[in-house]
């Protein structure tokens, strides 16, 4: 990487160019015919800001809170499984870049390194919840994650089981021996290593490990399972939004996996203002999904969320260039936090929640 | 074919690898301009689903009733004549491929092999009926249907003639001489198999066999004249639909025959709605053209149908490797169509029908 | 030509072979940047049809009136100027070609052939009026309508002067020597023919000719100057096409002149509700602009119009193969309406007018 | 240039083969992912006009005021900085172009030759000021400018600083030696000269000199500041319009920067109708961005605009064939503005804020 990327979009091809083909599928891929992935960015292609002008930005900044706390702006980064499939760091490497740049980082379930190792860098740091079909199992996750020091948890639930994504199962993906699902198993070798007869290894593994019978009371378990902030990931319907937040948890994710699972599942933006309205401010609204730019955030704040967490392109920026690489992800999006802020005329993030939005071409 | 293909829209080009052109084209061509044809699958790529979560999918089950009979899915192997031109096994190795699959198999009156031949095998299978302008052949092949074990009769109602098909017109296509409508006469030759001056042949030969004339006293004629039970196919018109609940029909397939009768003709699932509406629960809807997938099947089921034909697809599976290549089509079907159920919350194929929809670009 | 073209569209190429690459230019060709002429045709891509189904259709008919003459279909030539750039036996070839097909034929002021040359030949001849700046000369053409037998006056309103059409001015568009305005002159040198500098010889010589001072006042001079009926060609506006039937005009051509005059003119068939709405039954009304096929004559019956005019197919045809092509190019078109008819559930025209529309991406 | 070009994107890329890239991408792109930049054009695309018939416009003509003072047609050169950057001589070489076309011209702040330069060669000249951060040299150029006979102020609103742009920052874009802010300092060179790390030395020039401090009472001060008609430059939210009537300025350009600042900002065609409707009459309203055509131009006026500001067409001509490309520019912008009127009926400029519009696809 001679020249410094000015975009995350840079870096989608900075980690296309190291990553082997499987692996870069696997992250970049979707279920399905892709519908959703592509709806993920049209969505934000096809609404547009309003800014507003004559107002003093000269201390504008992306300051805000998320789950109650300071972030140094409205961004956390996504629970993404295997970080050392990017790059040999892994998780840890992203999780500094994180804790620098000031924002949440989110261990997956499925991290290929122990949470332990990862609140030890300190930051502020979430953990993500897989339903286990081993319901001991689960509550012994979140026992390490607030032993572990993890802020919130955040409970995954639009994954009953992993969907049929066509790249993964014509490349027969499965994982490399070094990079392995600590949290669930002490072996070396697991489902997702071994080839899958004309699938996805990794797609086998989770329908061994993770629970279909998920329902409304397993929520109110988990909430009444730990102390901690608790979010919900993966809700797109304005009935199960309420819902949630009647059951108590902290937050929102308004989320479709990042086109991962259903395929034909609405935009996350799409299905934000909806859910805004329908949870109003009884808990906090996240946004993930296709998030590209200090405007799209932007957007995502001025449909109802009060944060977003960003996907890929932090693990693009792991593959291109290691911890470095996610330091630089996270000040781009920054930078153009501010940069837009400033230009619609917003002095902190709770000014861009107040901008108009339109949809010209619909 | 090495790798078993991962969706439905593979076998498309499996198919056009071993068909000759003239063939493919026919099976895969439109009419007109092909806007209708293009517009089935377009109506599908603007519609999005909204999907539940935290509902126990354990269970999820694909299994539902068609007609009042139980079918491992909601999906029907659409009315399609001679399956012969795609593989010389003909419709006994598509029948025999629906039948293990669960599902309803529906003989065309331009069937190349005898009805016959396909109850013989087994399984659920339908009789679709062209009007005919001989109406005592139409009633013989309706005592045929049912003597034959058929369960149910099937009446197209949009074709009073084939549709101007600019491919076939230009391929000047006609029957190879293995291919026969074996239920509309015994001769080896027909009028589809001589060249017609500048057409297709297989246009002039349906000219001289299909009514132009039939009205809603002719559905009202039929309706008595078997105790099967009676599914019309073809419409769009939610008052035709009103009309023909009224008549008594037991279902209606809302369809513009796969973009092959009226280009210009809206598509299936832009219609389906209205019709639904309409109807209300006086009939069972189904609906066809451009069925590629589960998550169709979904959008399809959360508009209104209680189950989808599916042509072309079955087609190119058996084209492409006979009974075998059906199978993989309809097993591929099965599990898109439970991996949606799940990813929606939806426990079966009813809750699939509550699911929310949403058109996000218009 | 081995092959008989299938369709209108196919004429397009035909043409495109034959003719020089500037009258090429001149007759496919727009004004500006094409905006309106690309929309011309989009607005038939947006909009579908809703079949009817049982219906006896068996003795369907396109015979249909227009301004009170029977016509074998809803269609007219529409005026275009100088058929004699497309193929040396101009206009009467065909004029021949129309009456043969049953259709009326308009002849233009900018006619390469004398009216009554045209007329001579029998059929249904209406003749286009440009507003001339000589008025004394406008009621001399109208006398000679009159007098060589045209049925029907067509007074072009959307032309005060020829609009900026680059490709015109990139090539310096010129009549040929063989070329004349006819009607306008005996010379056989014309401001058409001379290289305007920088521009089209064809928009210097109408700027010469056309009058730009007509107002509604002209228009009801014009309907007490003949008896024959009247047609005002190029309305767009409802509240225009109120007041033309206000003055007691007998039809209406919804026309932006086939995106040849205002560069962003609304679509002849998205404004033809309006119209249709505002006019009621008080006078007839026509459609032009992009109609390449039975479907879209369908759509332009079902939007309100009591016939379309066709332009530019019909000059494809001509100079594709003479009057030969354009008997070619008349029958498909009709042989597309009667299937358009029968698969809609129409047996005859006025049923189309009933069918429903839809504009399902929108 | 051989060919009179014929239309204003001819000179895209007439300037395109005679300016180094960067320079070229300074001028043609935009910020961000450019999707504003795009939207610009596009929500002309999308609009269409209702041509209007029988109007008299043998008179036609383009001529109106703007700010209370007579221009040749509804459209001003928007102020754009550092002319010598597409031509050696600059802003005086524009400014005499516009000056005989009878059009305004505005002179950035961030001219690359003084305001008495300009002046001096007659002509209708208006000065745009940046808010500085030094507010005593703000108000000396305002006093510049009074004294040099600049008939208006137009305080642009939109650039607390210069917002991310990817071109730019990927060319580390900065300004040759002999181009040179002048009204900002004496300086040979400036942090606009000197290559920035990463980035665009332009954007670290505004940075020092531009406050993103003024707030409403900084416009009360300047509408107090001078008695000259003061425009306010980028306001998109009808809100803002609102306040700035308020406050009693004498125009508002709704304006998104030519799609330079805030990316995902909305059109100012597609803010232009909300903008009017709050402001009323009680201030002039322009539009720019994206105006190629005289069509263009009609629809600014039929959605509620006075007229329009043209900025990279103006350049591309100076950048092509210095005054001369310039004033082709303008002249083809002013007949088609002329031909537009005339075709949709329109004698005046007036009228043409009374036509219909329309947005078909939508
Ligand atoms: C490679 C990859 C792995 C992921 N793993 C998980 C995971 O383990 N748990 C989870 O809840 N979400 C996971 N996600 C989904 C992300 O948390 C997030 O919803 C999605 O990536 C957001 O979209 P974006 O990538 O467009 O920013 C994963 C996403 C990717 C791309
Ligand atoms: C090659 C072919 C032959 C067909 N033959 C018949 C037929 O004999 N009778 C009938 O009612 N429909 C017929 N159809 C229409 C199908 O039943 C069905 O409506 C259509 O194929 C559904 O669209 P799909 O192919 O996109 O799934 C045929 C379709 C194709 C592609
Ligand atoms: C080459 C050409 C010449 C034309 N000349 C005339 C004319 O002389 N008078 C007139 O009223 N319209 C004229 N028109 C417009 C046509 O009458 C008609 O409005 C238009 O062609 C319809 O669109 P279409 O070509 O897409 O069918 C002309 C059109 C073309 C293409
Ligand atoms: C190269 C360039 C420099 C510009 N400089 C200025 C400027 O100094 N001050 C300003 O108010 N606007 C500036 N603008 C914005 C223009 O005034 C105007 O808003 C924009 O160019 C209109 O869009 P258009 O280029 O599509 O016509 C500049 C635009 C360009 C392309």
């Amino acid at each position: 990487m001679h020249e410094p990327p000015v975009c995350l979009a840079e870096f989608e091809e900075l980690a296309a160019k190291v990553l082997p083909g499987d692996i870069r599928d696997f992250i970049d891929g979707g279920s399905g015919r892709e519908q959703t992935l592509r709806a993920n960015r049209a969505a934000f292609d096809r609404v547009f800001l309003v800014p507003r002008v004559l107002r003093d930005v000269s201390a504008c900044s992306t300051r805000t809170t998320l789950l109650g706390r300071p972030a140094a702006m409205p961004v956390a980064v996504a629970p993404v499984a295997y970080h050392r499939l990017a790059h040999p760091d892994g998780e840890p490497a992203t999780a500094r870049a994180a804790r620098d740049a000031g924002v949440p980082f989110t261990v997956s379930t499925l991290s290929s390194v122990p949470v332990e190792d990862v609140t030890a860098l300190g930051g502020h740091v979430w953990f993500q919840l897989y339903c286990l079909r081993d319901h001991a199992a689960t509550l012994g996750l979140i026992r390490r994650a607030e032993d572990a020091g993890c802020r919130a948890l955040m409970l995954t639930l639009d994954v009953p089981w992993m969907a049929r994504r066509p790249r993964d199962m014509r490349n027969r993906f499965r994982l490399p021996p070094h990079v392995r699902p600590v949290h669930l198993t002490a072996d070396s070798e697991t489902e997702a290593h071994r080839g899958a007869s004309g699938g996805s290894a990794l797609a086998a593994h989770t329908a061994m490990e993770l629970s279909a019978a998920v329902d409304w009371s397993y929520l109110e378990t988990l909430r009444a399972a730990s102390g901690l902030p608790l979010v919900v990931k993966g809700i797109l319907d304005p009935d199960d939004a309420r819902r949630a937040a009647d059951v108590g948890v902290d937050g929102i994710v308004v989320s479709n996996h990042g086109g991962r699972q259903l395929d034909g599942a609405i935009a996350g933006l799409d299905a934000l203002p909806g859910v805004a309205e329908s949870v109003g401010d009884r808990c906090e609204i996240m946004l993930d999904g296709g998030v590209r730019s200090g405007a799209d955030v932007l957007k995502a704040l001025a449909l109802g969320a009060s944060g977003v967490l960003v996907g890929r392109p932090v693990i693009w920026g792991l593959a291109a260039d290691g911890e470095r690489g996610v330091r630089t992800v996270l000040d781009l999006l920054g930078a153009e936090i501010k940069d837009a802020l400033g230009l619609t005329g917003c002095g902190d993030v709770a000014a861009a929640r107040a901008l108009k939005t339109t949809w010209p071409g619909t």
